[in-house]
C-alpha cells in the first residue's frame, strides 16, 4: 500500500521477478548469428491478467531503464517505478483494467542477462565476449517471456525512445501477437547525428583506461568515462528551451564567476551530478551494448528490404504514434515518416505531435495531453477486445 | 606566389609574426584581477596598410583557430589559412583594398601566450596556473597589437562564433576605434545548452588520468580525453541535416554491420578521425581555457549591467549581423535579440539569416550569399572612410 504523500493512486508494492530460458536447449539465436543460454529477464507485472488473457500490455523501457515500471519495492522506497505517473489504478494505463508487464532488456544491467552477467563457460563476467545484441534480440526475449506468461496476444505494446523501437519491431515481427502499438518519441532508424552522440559516449567510456577492454569487473569500473558518456546523452534528452527554463546562466552556490575550472553554472553542476549518479546504478559495458543496439536499429532494412512501406506491410495492429515538438534527438519529421508508411499500408493510425518544451524526455514527464491520448486509445482498443465493461 | 591548382587568387606567401608586450611594466590586467607579463601574440597580416591607416580590418578567429587566416606559409604548403576563401586579392575581404590582421587569442596554443607557455617565474609551463582569461582579455590584447601597428581606428572587426564574441566586445569596449563590426554565427551570451556541451568536453579532458591536474607537459598529454572533447564539439558545429547529407547511415569500409565496437558507420569513423587529428595540433589546457572564456562571455552583464540595450548604447559603429538557419549552437533567435538591442539604440544595422544546411560551421564554408553580403558591406563602409577609389 502506498502511504506516501502523493495525490495519485499507486499499484502499491511490486516485486522484481525473473524468468530464465534456454537451459533446456531452447537457446536464443541472436541477429549476430551467435546463440545465448541461459538468458534471464528481470520483469515486473502490475494488475491482474483476465480470464481470457486479453488485457496484457507490454511496456518497453528506454535506453537505461529497468523493469521497475510502477509502484514501490517496499513501503519505505523513496520513489516509485519510472512510469508510475502513467501506470497504476485509474491512471492512463489503468491497472484496474489491464495487466502490465515490463521487462529489463537483454544486454542491460538491471537483472537481465548482459555483459556484466556470468558467462557459464568461464564463470566470469562476459564483458565484451557478450554478443552484440539488437532491438530484435530484445524483442525475441520479450516474446519468450510473454509465452511463459501464457499470453497469446498483447492488447498493446508501448514505450518511448529505445522502448519505442522495440514497440515498432514487435508490431512487424509478431503481427499476430499485438493488437495495438504505441511508439512514443522514437524513430525507425537513428540519424547520423543520433549515432554520432552515441559514438562519442562510447568513446568516452573506451577512452577511460579503467575500461580495460571491457574487463574491469574485478579491477574497478570506468566511472569517469561512464559519467562523461551520460552527460553527453543527458544533453540530448533535454532541449535548448528546457535548459534555458531550468538553468539559464544561473550560477551554482556563488555570486561571482570562479575564474577556475569548478562548476560555475548550475547546468554544469547538474550535469556532473547526473553523471556521477548514473555510474552508481549502471554498467559501462551495458551502456556500450545498448547504444549500439539503438544505432543498429533500422526497421526498413530489417523488415522491408530498405523500404519502410514494405516493412509496415507486415503489420496489422492499430497505432498511436506520438512525437514532441522540442525532441531534437528523434524529431517529429521522423515520426511523420513512419506514420506515412503505416498509412500507405492502410493501417489504422493516430498520430499526434505534442507541444512540449522539455525535449526528448517529454514522454516521461507529466503531460495531460499524452495521458489523455494513451487513455483514450487504450479505451478504444480495449473496448473492441475485452468488452466495454473491461471485465476481468 | 601561389602556384597551386586553384581558381581563386591568393595573398600568396604569408609569415607568422609575433608581438610581445608587458615586459616594460605595461603588463596586462585581466578580468580575473591578476596581471600577466610578458604576453606574446602570434599574428599575420595580408595586404598593405594605406597612408592614413584607415583600411585595417581585424579578423578574429573561432575557438580553436589561429592567426593563419589566408595564403600559404610556404610554396609547398598543402592548404592555405582558415579563411582563405574570404580573404585575398579580389575576395570579399579584398587584400588589394584592405590591410587584414589576424592574431591568435591569448589562452590559445598557436603562438600566443597560453597555459602551455613558459611561466617566467618557474621556467615551466603555466598549466592551470595560467589565469582564466575572458573574451574581454583577448580583445584587450588585440588592442595592444593594433596600437603597436600604429592603427587608430579599424575599418572593420569581423569573425564568426567565438570570434564573433570578440567582434561584439570590440564594438562596445572600444567604440572610438571601430568603424564597423561583422559578427557572424555568434551570440551575446552562451545558452545553458552551449555551456553544457563545453562542460562535457572539459569533463572529458579532466577525466583523462593523463590530464593530471593540467600538469602533463612532461608526462604525456591527455590525448584520449581531448579527442572525445573535440568529438562533442564537432557534432555541435554540424547539423542534423548536414550529417544526414554527409553520412546518413552509410557504413565505413564494410557491407555488413560488424557486431563489435569498431566504427560501423562513416559518421563514427569521421568523428574518430576528427578527434585524433585535433590532438595533433591542440593543447588540452588551451581547450579548457578557451571554452571557459566562451561560457563566461555575457555582453549584457559586462557592458550593460544586465541590459543588452544598455550594453549597445556604448556602440557607435555600423553592424552587419549574420546568422545561419541550421546553426543550432547559436540559433538565429540569439542574433535577432542582439539586432533588436542594436536598433533600439538607433544603430545602423544590417541583419541577414542565411539559408544554409551546414550548421554552425556554415560561416567557414563556401557561401555566395555570405561573400556578397560582406563584400557589399565593406564597400559601403570603405567608401565612406577611405574614398571610392580605395586609394592606398
Amino acid at each position: 500500500m502506498n502511504t506516501r504523500d502523493d495525490s495519485t493512486s499507486s499499484v502499491g508494492q511490486v516485486r522484481k521477478q525473473d524468468f530464465t530460458f534456454g537451459e533446456d536447449g531452447n537457446e536464443l539465436t541472436l541477429d549476430c548469428g551467435r546463440t545465448l543460454a541461459p538468458v534471464t529477464l528481470a520483469y515486473e507485472t502490475c494488475g491482474t491478467l483476465n480470464a481470457d488473457r486479453s488485457n496484457a500490455i507490454l511496456v518497453c523501457h528506454a535506453l537505461t531503464g529497468d523493469s521497475h515500471v510502477a509502484g514501490y519495492y517496499s513501503p519505505d522506497d523513496p520513489k516509485p517505478g519510472w512510469w508510475d505517473r502513467m501506470v497504476g489504478p485509474g491512471k492512463p494505463i489503468d491497472t484496474d483494467k489491464y495487466f502490465v508487464i515490463c521487462s529489463n532488456v537483454i544486454g542491460g544491467c538491471m537483472g537481465s542477462t548482459g555483459p556484466g552477467s556470468n558467462n557459464p563457460l568461464t564463470a566470469k563476467p562476459y564483458a565484451t565476449n557478450f554478443p552484440v545484441v539488437t532491438i530484435a534480440d530484445m524483442v525475441r526475449c520479450q516474446r519468450r517471456l510473454i509465452d511463459h506468461l501464457g499470453i497469446d496476444t498483447l492488447l498493446a505494446v508501448t514505450g518511448g525512445s529505445v522502448g519505442g523501437m522495440q514497440v515498432l519491431d514487435w508490431s512487424v515481427r509478431y503481427p499476430n501477437r499485438v493488437r495495438s502499438a504505441i511508439p512514443l518519441a522514437t524513430t525507425t532508424k537513428h540519424s547520423a547525428q543520433a549515432i554520432a552522440f552515441n559514438e562519442v559516449a562510447r568513446q568516452a567510456i573506451m577512452a577511460d583506461p579503467k575500461w580495460n577492454g571491457g574487463d574491469y569487473y574485478e579491477s574497478g569500473r570506468p566511472e569517469h568515462g561512464l559519467a562523461v558518456a551520460r552527460m553527453v546523452g543527458h544533453i540530448t534528452y533535454l532541449s535548448d528551451e528546457s535548459m534555458r527554463h531550468k538553468f539559464d546562466r544561473r550560477l551554482q552556490d556563488r555570486c561571482e564567476l570562479s575564474f577556475d575550472f569548478e562548476a560555475d553554472f548550475q547546468v554544469e553542476s547538474y550535469l556532473r551530478y547526473q553523471g556521477n549518479k548514473f555510474v552508481e546504478r549502471f554498467d559501462a559495458n551495458s551502456f556500450l551494448y545498448l547504444t549500439k543496439a539503438a544505432d543498429y536499429f533500422n526497421l526498413e532494412n530489417r523488415h522491408g528490404n530498405g523500404s519502410l512501406v514494405a516493412a509496415f506491410s507486415r503489420a496489422t495492429c492499430r497505432y498511436l504514434v506520438v512525437s514532441f515538438t522540442s525532441d531534437w534527438l528523434y524529431p517529429t519529421y521522423q515520426s511523420r515518416t513512419m506514420v506515412k508508411a503505416m498509412k500507405k499500408n492502410g493501417l489504422n493510425v493516430s498520430f499526434c505531435e505534442i507541444e512540449a518544451p522539455w525535449g526528448h524526455d517529454a514522454f516521461l514527464l507529466p503531460n495531460e495531453r499524452l495521458s489523455t491520448l494513451i487513455r483514450g486509445f487504450l479505451d478504444r482498443v480495449g473496448n473492441d477486445v475485452i468488452g466495454g465493461d473491461h471485465a476481468l
